[in-house]
């Protein structure tokens, strides 16, 4: 029997962003994000957990190289997004709205095409401590 | 491909409770229950966590709005346990034991009955940082 | 040059509990302690930390036996007041209002007596994980 | 003997923010604030604990209530900060670098001008899980 | 329709470990396990949380008895690894690199067995905060 | 009037050590540290929060530049304590038995060193999470 495990490795960034969407009038946007909308930013402190699943290597007793996760994951979406304005400064949110969900999918995208595609693959997102996402469900 | 994700959000309320289940003997429910079946009853931080499945709406990047969960959880949930006996002052507990585990169920009733059936939902609830439950499994 | 150091132990109990104070009237504990004054009852995880303060022992290398501190926690406070309603199964506050910062302060006067005058001693106890006291100040 | 104690309030906000000195070079802050510096503004989740001290008021065993005090708070804090872009957004950090420092020392100047003078007040103010300060020291 | 639930029990104990592989040489292990491979060990607070899902008991309204539970865990688990090496000290790791994957593995199977066949199981060990494994996936 | 406000770091290693005192017999050590004296060393995953006191400096509004803190604590202590066996890898308690409390201290006199006399200087050491120093106390 193969034995998948999950792994789960913990990052973080620190990003400004504001929630508006090209695709609703001023009133909408002000209507459906309230605070999230006001137009010169807020932030937060993102933390982000990739949990990653296959099988364990007998030789090494490793699923994957925790330090190999973390560095791909410091490469392809800490680099880009911390300390930085989501909406300003990225090409990924240029046109598209920084929700938490949104942030997550384009996460997942980012780390999926790395990944090699035996591994599975979900990306957990915490805006607050009390508001996370999970991609995909 | 429909796009599912899961967010999650935290809410918490303070009550007290015992266990006792009518269906037992006063011999076996302080056997059963030790420390939680004392007479005058003790009490709770309970965390409670909403998971909410769907898709993303495209235009708002927004799967749900988690202020109008949140408000649904406060007028459910939060509002009629929040600093309560949930033995005495609660019709749900009158005469069901409030377990961890049918304090989970009942929220989860209680949620499901007003969330739109496009939505999947689980429950979690912390009776300690130490003890929790997930319903459905 | 002494060298003293402090050395923090941290315990938990949950009880039940209701704030009102034999010296004001019904109204007047319904106005000053709210959802507080409920009349049945509600909880809370306490999370109790002792801080402790003296010299540490050259040969040993311990200020003080964290062993031996919380065993004494558990046998003055824990043991009293856990799965309790702290104010019908307790004699502390049979006719004192069981605020956190009345129970801190009980909670101090226990450990007090029992531990050696040359320690210095504080208690801080966590009601909520957002609301807590320290005691003395 | 008076019996002072300390009660603890913790709140958040979120607020966007760069680093960067009227006092100082584009190249001197880009030195000094590093990443912070960034034109377009990060954010953070701000933990903020209010710490007061004082007496016990023995009829109600409160030494202040914490929902007047989490009010007053909300009131001359969390309203103004909250999804706000501290330097573009608010008199306070308009020409002050809204470092965590200069943060905490605004907002104990609130509070200090509204909590009586009997009480004593200090302000710890969580940047990140890892950065934070307390003032007055 | 029956309705299954999980429960969480967390427990954690405190070991030394060193990650060497038998089956790869002195360079291929140094260069594999880094620092996690230095020889005369390191150590971590293992956090450890058992899931177990299963149907409510509708007496009791209990799933499992979480005393049951957690004392199966300590005698299974907690007693044999607590305080100790686990290369040199168990017999589960002398043949088997001490990885988060191997020991979650290692304790899945103590306690599957000891768990009644209706229960499902998993194992969630969390070496530090940030990297954690889950089994099965 | 000066203004001096406290600034907090958290930084963390893991090691392996035992607890055990050349000043006491093979019986004495045993009875004195029961688990943490067994042979072969066990491990933690230490929490270390390094506190600055000192002026803000009006031109930057830091009082102490963090980055600069953090990379003097990663090279004074984590470089030296992390991964390692504190007991056979360290010259610091070759002949110092490595107790909390003893760490701290030895941690404190390595920064005192490193740090201008003008800030004052506080070391939190986590053993566990309920187990914690602090020094000076």
């Amino acid at each position: 029997m193969s034995k998948r495990i999950s792994i789960y490795r913990k990052e973080h960034f620190n990003a400004a962003h504001r929630l508006n969407s090209d695709l609703l009038s001023a009133e909408e946007n002000a209507r459906v994000f309230g605070k999230c909308n006001y137009p010169n930013y807020h932030g937060h402190n993102y933390e982000l957990i990739i949990k990653v699943t296959g099988e364990v290597n007998p030789v090494t007793g490793y699923m994957i190289d925790m330090k190999v996760l973390s560095d791909m994951v410091k490469a392809e979406v800490i680099e880009k997004f911390d300390h930085k304005n989501l909406n300003l400064d990225t090409n990924e949110f240029k046109n598209l709205n920084p929700t938490a969900e949104n942030i997550a999918m384009v996460i997942y995208d980012k780390l999926r095409s790395k990944l090699e595609s035996t591994y599975d693959l979900k990306v957990i997102l915490y805006e607050t401590e009390r508001n996370y996402v999970e991609y995909p469900a």
